[in-house]
């Protein structure tokens, strides 16, 4: 027995492709040019409901203009919210790693919204000429301007997405910033001793960083929310009707609730992927920082004897099947590691666009792939680390005060009281022999025990009271 | 109803596992713990394969030093050749990007054995007083050598893969270079034209470039058949019994037919990376030399009358639903992607690997997944440039040769014979006027009609020939 | 005979430094230790500056306060005065990569003041008793504020001086946009032909991508005036005097002409590198198009026979001493290189700003050697290519209008006029016979005379007139 | 007064160069045109040696085929081995980012030895009648053949450098070994505490990393030893006469004293850019490792109290104006930072090599400029580190005895002799009340004194004695 199949027609000839398929002819080529990762374009979910918004926009912009049946335009926007709505994803199965600019995926999306258009017309799939992937899912539109549309809606999507999982990640710190703000430890710089802080100020640390970073994001996201519908080929808007471009931006934005704009220079708009590039470097900053800060938590929790041992994380798997009760950090190792990725896919994005040439930039889909990629990568990094890490953790409150009183580094506080060559004097002896320094001034007579005391409180020495 | 499951014990308490499940507990918790990228590790078949190489080759090294049962080996054993023949790797769950230097991979690995072995002995799964993921399994084993051993098994599999392809992908070149060894052309530096030589020529250029990639791809994995099993948790050795890491590694080259090495010095060996940068720089280097060489294809190919339209690419799919008749090199583009992947991976596995510490690089599996997806994508990219685009081009032989005759270049072989300066004067009068070269020789009597033919002669101009 | 020298003291011992040098042991110390590129941090003038204007601004902060005497404070202004003026700058020794944080850098411009100071007050150099480097010209100061503060001011002066090379570009290509408005070409998606546009497009969508990235860079230099003058050591502030932080930040920005803030939390601000890296992405996202527009300008201005010949770039130098006649596109190509290194530069960035720990980050030294070098470097390749390259540009008009005229691309033009089938028709006859659409459509009578050429007319085709 | 300048001429026509200069007009022109980074080429001394030896070998070359005076050649060989010994170095003086494939290098290179030629043959410099750079030094020559060969041939006397300071380096690492080989401490993964080890099993690891990289790097070299000169403008070898190669080769061979061979395949040697990308992948592979085991060094000499303390650096500066008697690792933190520059520029040299185009790559200067100073800074980092830092280091080894004493990594060892079972519950028991396991384990009887003392012998514990 033989699957059934039905029989489709293009540039290059007659092929057959499976009855239940949605998808059609060009998709079918595509699947075999590009046997690259075996990963679907359906990997990024965010970018098939985008396409499906474009389509949707499209068909009643050119309903508006009087350029598509109602009832067609009907059918095609049906279709497109199923899909918007999670239908047929299955359903987009050209290769993520695409050569051709979009065009395979934006076919794949033609064919796939035309055929189940056809069935809500109660066509079977296939009948074309009651509704046509090109000539009227397609109409008034080209990869070139719809595939960089989907690609800055979808990264929208995306962005919004790491943002709320930034916020997550900012509160847990922010929350171990308040439990941990009266216990006191040795701050440190270039992996030596300095002077006193609080471990609250250390997790405040991190909280701020992803405020910052957060907003960095905030403001780079504006600038995807500019796109290039109307632009046609390459930018010159042949053949797309008057009004159009208006129109489509129009209805795109009530179908995303994005305040999308047009781009005031298509062509220019059409070959540039400055704005890739650029979101790629700010999730690269969030990224290097998500990292720093995961270097910070596995060196303050090392241990538990030989180790700083100053925080615990809480165990969250076995570590070693060798060495009994060992427990190891895998989750900041595991937030390295998207950390790595994500720099790394931001060297291939900068490749991608480098490599654009005159009126378009071919290599776009790899642009999606890697952002895709580090947008989700990075917002499941930032949940597991909130949820699985950050807010189980633990402080060794004692063993951090003993680090201080024991520190060297607290001369540094007595230096405007006894100056800094007995400063200096100090921190010798104590160095040599191993004794305290609050031991030392007071054994030399350089202060009175409560004028020392106060000097040495806390919030003095952490800079977090009013002294 | 609830699924069918049975309840397994660790460090951390008890849990619930689906009763069909091969894997366990630990498995179980890996997944909960790091939901990054949704990709099992099954979405790297050579792993699956090295690992059950590695657990089959310490079964049988345990046996023979009198430290597991035969049956239990037996048993063991038998799972690992279903697991090599391709059985069971959708029950390899844990995610591609994970912490824990390779643990869970290691875990999953011993869970699916035991339970598989279980079976074969009568029993259910999660039995593991019959046979025990971890103290049978794993026996005499540590993740930090067991996973790194596995990785490189999994490279030398995938670079033996990739071989094979880049031998297709020459063969294509070669085949072209030979078709088109007397198709004269303008041979050109920084874009400008420079002297002639034959369109033979270029693709051969393309065929040795793969040649000596080949050839220094060879020497890369040789180096990658340095193990350290037997190194245990550190290199040390602790608990590692006399006589194991040989015979572990007798066996392991028996099973995977490569001639592995036990590393001089385990402790070294634990925590070097080193292997794994050098194999990634010089699959960057493929990727440089394969994308350079899909641009002057799409360059040569470019037009088809507004470009230099020196050759034409087989069309493989529809190229634009807006424009008629046009066809894009597809190909071509999708391996620039593949390439600008792989030099991103490059900069993923440098980092991972910059931040190993002290005995052991907790960041393996991101240079796993990184480096497997190189290796993977760059064969697929050389298999589809031969067969769907290089077998397939033509040239426009007789627009080429009338470049060459019409260029000015060709005054360049007339340097010796009729001197710099007469050179120079003519090619500045054929650039002004726009007439040909050989033309102006000929009216100012510079040179007599035979000599200057045979001055021009393709063989003479492309030195192929013994002119 | 010796050269003269005086003796200088440091907690490691005597030494002996030039008794004409500026600077003193930490310097001398400094040059010992980090003997690397053999390039001074004097190759950075920007920074050198910047480092005068903080010690300036840090000198009238502390006489405020009461701290210093009046006469020592005059001095030291007088003294970075001179040296923001472009004195003594070959003083400044230390080389640019270095250890420490920035510390030698510091103790450097400590030394260079405070011995320039003593002369002023007429005492000899090394007088230190009299006007110390480290208690009056270090005084309320770190390393770890003064050093990320001067590296932040040298930014925002080199982003400057960026900014008004990347407008002489812009400019550049703007005027050749006007200059080329009616010159008709084909414009071309992935090397294919594609639609006809104007050559004024093209040039304009070069000056555009510039005007888009200017406005980028100037957002981006917007997060570099924060400071954190004041943290001392680890952002707590131990020791610096109540007013200290809000003071020096007033004088700084009067004497900088910046709008300089303090940043709200300075134990974050200590640590945090994140503006740099985002610096950094957005100098490679100009590095980027800049290098893409380069491309171009090498593809269009191929030939002169065998290429696409649309443009020509003026002859700067002879371009080859084998080939007569032969030019190079030679500005371009040093374009793309500094491009290159720009974005190599952002991984060295990268890797530094995630290799912080904890309190602080101590590879400052090699962030602001590349990212003064990425900036340094852009700005001399706009200017000369504005200067050298993009000014003297001129184009082969009527070989640009042959090329659209003979090309299949016009039919897309005729689409909703004759119809898809049609067109693809007239597509398919021009390319096997090498006739022109027009005479084709003509022939068939598809469209009248006037009809046709009025849709073929420049301006409809290139969507720049109103039709 | 106006400097005394020599009128010359090229295609663009006439300039005055100084009359002093022994550069020309094609210097002058290049010098205004790359007006880019400031740093003259004479900045890579083996670059300049290795032009002066091509000219060299090619002035021996084109004179035993009778191409070339006597008289000249004996002059330009003259001149060539003036500058192969340091002489006129300082008139290589056009910027090391330039456009044109190193033609402004080649050009710089033919008027020195011209220059210095004609004056050994008693004429005014300028004199080209008397002895031509183009024709008599350049002569048989192209840029596109000399260049890469100089490059070459620059490169394998910069590894060869390289390599001599890394055995430097690896000596230092190994006399530690020795040193420290007694020193008991606790071996740690991912950052936990594993199982014991000796500090000279640490150190080892450093050398033994150093020795194999050692080897990588002399392999690699290996492949920069294939040169194409003969090759001409695009390897054809147009107008280089029978027998000029493998002459040409011959003295290069004698002058260098290297093992050079031509390559078998001149059109495809001529565009190849491969040896470069792979030797910087080494280079890169070298960076990682020296960086991770600098991070290593810093953080085991962490402290002085609050940190791990493990070793002690020798003081080589003073590390705070802020913080009495504090000293930081300054030399590992220099070195850390050349190896981010090294991995940033193999990025920079990948973006060169993969824009090569067709018969040429124009980009090599960059490359040459990046894998230079990769070189050299490696070098001065990898000598620094060993004279100043590794030579010095003191372990503190009573400190590490105790914490292996105390930890409860200790229980590993014990696994085989009470069981896992027994050996966790003591794991869980130690951690919990902070008591020492062996304590532990003798107050429960489970193993008697002398046996457990015998266990836990340092060798054993180690692996590093028969136990």
């Amino acid at each position: 027995m033989t699957a059934a199949t039905r029989r489709e027609h293009d540039l290059l000839g007659d092929r057959d492709v499976p009855a239940d398929a949605y998808w059609g002819v060009h998709t079918l080529r595509a699947t075999e040019n590009f046997p690259i990762t075996g990963t679907p374009i359906s990997a990024h979910p965010h970018l098939i409901g985008a396409l499906a918004a474009v389509k949707e926009a499209a068909a009643l912009a050119n309903e508006e203009l009087g350029l598509l049946e109602p009832r067609k335009a009907a059918a095609i926007v049906r279709a497109c919210r199923e899909i918007r709505a999670g239908a047929l994803h299955d359903q987009f199965v050209v290769d993520v790693i695409q050569g051709g600019a979009g065009t395979s995926t934006n076919m794949n999306a033609n064919e796939v919204i035309a055929n189940r258009a056809l069935e809500l017309l109660g066509h079977a799939k296939g009948q074309y000429t009651h509704l046509h992937p090109n000539e009227d899912v397609n109409l008034g539109q080209s990869t070139n301007d719809v595939y960089p549309t989907a690609v800055k809606i979808a990264t929208v999507f995306g962005v919004h997405a790491l943002l709320d999982a930034m916020a997550v990640l900012q509160d847990a710190f922010a929350a171990k910033a308040v439990e941990f703000r009266d216990v006191l430890k040795m701050g440190r710089t270039q992996l030596q001793d300095a002077v006193p802080m609080t471990l609250g100020q250390e997790f405040s640390s991190y909280a701020v960083m992803l405020d910052e970073d957060r907003s960095r994001l905030a403001e780079a996201v504006e600038l995807i929310h500019e796109i290039n519908l109307g632009a046609t080929a390459i930018g010159t808007g042949l053949n797309a009707p008057a009004g159009y471009a208006e129109s489509v931006r129009r209805h795109l934005c009530a179908i995303t609730g994005l305040p999308l704009v047009t781009a005031a220079d298509l062509v220019e708009a059409t070959q540039d992927c400055g704005a890739f590039v650029q979101m790629s470097g700010v999730l690269k900053r969030v990224a290097v920082k998500l990292s720093k800060s995961c270097n910070d938590l596995r060196l303050l929790s090392s241990g538990p004897r030989a180790g700083l041992g100053e925080i615990n994380l809480p165990p969250v798997q076995a570590g070693s099947s060798i060495m009994p009760g060992k427990v190891n950090p895998v989750i900041p190792e595991v937030v390295n590691q998207v950390a790595f990725e994500v720099i790394g896919n931001d060297v291939t994005i900068t490749m991608a666009a480098e490599a654009g040439q005159l009126q378009l930039n071919a290599f776009e889909p790899v642009i999606l792939h890697s952002l895709s990629g580090s947008l989700t990568h990075l917002r499941a990094a930032c949940l597991t680390l909130a949820e699985r890490c950050v807010a189980g953790i633990t402080a060794n409150t004692e063993a951090l005060r003993a680090t201080v009183e024991n520190s060297i580094g607290l001369v540094t506080a007595l230096n405007p009281h006894i100056g800094y060559t007995a400063a200096t004097d100090i921190a010798k002896e104590a160095l040599a022999t191993g004794r305290g320094v609050a031991e030392l001034v007071l054994e030399k007579g350089l202060l009175p025990a409560d004028t020392l005391a106060g000097l040495l409180r806390p919030e003095v020495l952490a800079g977090t009271g009013e002294g």
